[in-house]
């Protein structure tokens, strides 16, 4: 029996025999048990459909127009503006590519790629010019990794910020991303012994620019050029981009034109006006490169009103730069008691995880919070610890434990306790 | 030292050391040692582009717009058609929704979620309808598997039978499927002692209907509302489809409208009619559910050309309804001698295995191959022995080893040897 059967064998234990609540938990769910109605013939099933190919490129359903990416509204400079994943009309733990969150400094350029070229030179022995033909033809890596912006959930460090999920972490989400590793490309140009940094450029007319350890660029930096099995769409980096694994999102630097090797990081205006995490007394943290361990209850969420009592899974995601998440914990009396709840397979390195629990709501309020572990032992910090560390002044790493309070009324809001 | 980065390093390595290449072989796969073009400041990076949320449910490049699915032809009757998925253009194992293949019995039914039902009866202790509501209230999984129509590569059953890898293997797709375990949902209205088999029926006007063991509806049947994160699409059985892993595509019947219970297969029109296998005997194999173990390189592949000689990874995709691959062979000389692959993780059960393997075309022709070994030991046939034991006039279960021949000007072609 594998350890995905035997977990839904005990998810159906609960539902008959678990936590007391007798046989008629899942019937009390479905409240299908009286339902009397019967099975009409419905309209659809009457005439011949649409045919295959009526879109040769498929589009979601006309009934799920309202699941799109949102932005909490215009920036101060055109073109340099985010939106946000649905996370809460969302399940697994891919984000189909039209939902993948963005964020832009100049807006997003329509690249040729037969005219794209990607440079890389400074401190190096061959100093070269890639086409995009050139790089596909490199042997190639395919990931599952998670992509968050630093500013994710950056609305919550004075408190409660916003009254939906996808506006507080939506700047979040989780492909299979297809590329060359760095270091193949790295080691081809030959990086001479003073050689400690990467300043990355970005083709956008911001020329989006970050300085790149050479450690990370060796380790596991990737030549990004496609996403979830197709090429890179425009807002994500078409034709090229970086890809840091664990590392905050605007390091994946997107069309990606060029590479420069220097012996200290570049100090762009990217890493000095913004992505420094300010501290109360005045100086900043710089190059917090590291995406921590986090985790949000993704169902039930403030985007839901609970209609009734009874039967339902609560469902969430949990993430770390530091590996694989280890274990997830779950409360649903605003932190007083825990349990551990039941991770998805498959877990994988620095991507996103998906955990769940069964709850009985007996129609009480109550706070729902999610706490993850990852396989460092790092744990998940409360709003509090993080703020009695840093201070109120960041808008960035925000990583506490989020709180979804469950009014009798059955809605639920965003709360810090 | 990871797997994944343990491979990397000997790719690496096979460039600049392996097979006596010596390390000017990257150089030569990449051509541009010698280039001297200045990088050039593009029009793109001179003017803001288009702002975040210029698709609310972003779109591929225009410069991908032949990245499509495609069809062989028309049909004989309205709606009954099919399209298959670019294979040659996708990169990893997840197939992007928009291009997952489509196989329609009377067209694309357009189904308000709002008005679905699905209804559960025959041999149970509790007939009981169901609304999407009550489904997606129940606790459910997800999981990474492929899905193949059994008439995949059907036209090579007598030979080379189409001139494309996406004509002759893009009924092929794999997809994030997230649902409830169809087990929950049978436990619940209580399957009386004789019933043994299940009759599913799909709410497109052909009623499409097929026969399932009860004992795979038991095991690891999904009742799947969403695909790749996001809800089902129209084409895909929007907004609920059975899906049975590494069965038969059509068994996973979409738009599910009603589940009986029986003590016997149904023996529908579409098991009758189609979905046998004819034998050269005239008899007929029947409820040939399992999709058995095959493999296709990707690339090259006959909708590439090879434009010089030099290095070239080759890649395809490997799958099997036993579970999971487990080694995959590949040969670069018409079947004579065989290589390893390197298969790409993750490894999934009933998911598709990305391979590859490093080869430096000489410019001769010769003749590309891959052959793949599940964990049951399955090995991939060769076309010759499945035609010995079937003979020529089934139209499904095609599992054979495919064969590429590049000839001197890097031309792909589809042969049998």
């Amino acid at each position: 029996m594998s350890r995905e059967t035997k977990s839904e064998a005990g998810r159906r234990g609960f539902l008959r025999k678990g936590a007391g609540l007798g046989s008629a938990m899942l019937g009390a769910a479905l409240g299908t048990n009286a339902r009397a109605e019967p099975l009409q013939v419905a309209p659809w099933s009457k005439t011949p459909g649409e045919p295959a190919l009526w879109h040769p490129y498929g589009q979601p359903s006309i009934f799920e127009k309202d699941v799109v990416r949102r932005s909490r509204g215009a920036a101060a400079m055109p073109g340099a503006n985010s939106s946000m994943t649905p996370l809460q009309n969302l399940y697994g733990i891919i984000t189909p590519s039209g939902l993948v969150f963005e964020r832009h400094h100049a807006g997003i350029p329509q690249i040729d790629p037969q005219q794209h070229r990607l440079a890389v030179h400074g401190l190096v022995a061959r100093p070269t010019i890639f086409t995009m033909d050139d790089l596909v033809r490199l042997p190639s890596v395919s990931r599952i990794h998670f992509l968050e912006c630093s500013g994710n959930t950056g609305r919550e460090w004075k408190g409660p910020g916003t009254a939906s999920l996808q506006l507080s972490h939506g700047l979040l989400s989780c492909c299979e991303w297809t590329g060359v590793p760095l270091a193949t490309v790295l080691e081809e140009v030959g990086i001479q012994p003073e050689g400690a940094w990467i300043l990355a450029e970005g083709a956008d007319s911001a020329a989006m620019s970050r300085s790149i350890p050479l450690s990370k660029a060796l380790d596991d930096a990737l030549l990004v050029y496609a996403q979830n099995g197709e090429r890179l769409r425009p807002e994500h980096g078409y034709p090229l981009r970086l890809f840091l694994p664990g590392f905050e999102g605007n390091m994946s630097v997107k069309w990606l034109r060029r590479l420069k090797i220097g012996s200290a990081p570049f100090m762009t205006r990217e890493e000095t006006s913004k992505y420094t995490d300010s501290l109360p007394d005045g100086t900043a943290r710089q190059f917090t490169f590291l995406m921590e361990t986090k985790s949000v209850i993704t169902f039930p969420a403030p985007d839901f009103r609970l209609k009734e009592k009874g039967f339902y899974e609560i469902s969430g995601l949990a993430w770390t730069g530091r590996g694989r998440i280890k274990r997830v914990d779950v409360s649903i009396d605003g932190g007083r008691s825990w349990s551990v709840a039941q991770l998805q397979e498959p877990v994988l390195d620095r991507a996103l995880t998906r955990f769940c629990l069964p709850w009985h709501w007996d129609g009480a309020a109550t706070v729902l919070q999610s706490r993850a572990i990852d396989e460092t032992g790092f744990v998940q910090p409360q709003a509090r610890q993080l703020v009695d560390a840093r201070g109120f002044e960041s808008n960035y790493h925000f990583n506490a434990i989020q709180s979804w309070k469950v009014a009798t009324d059955g809605v639920v809001t965003n709360v810090q306790v």
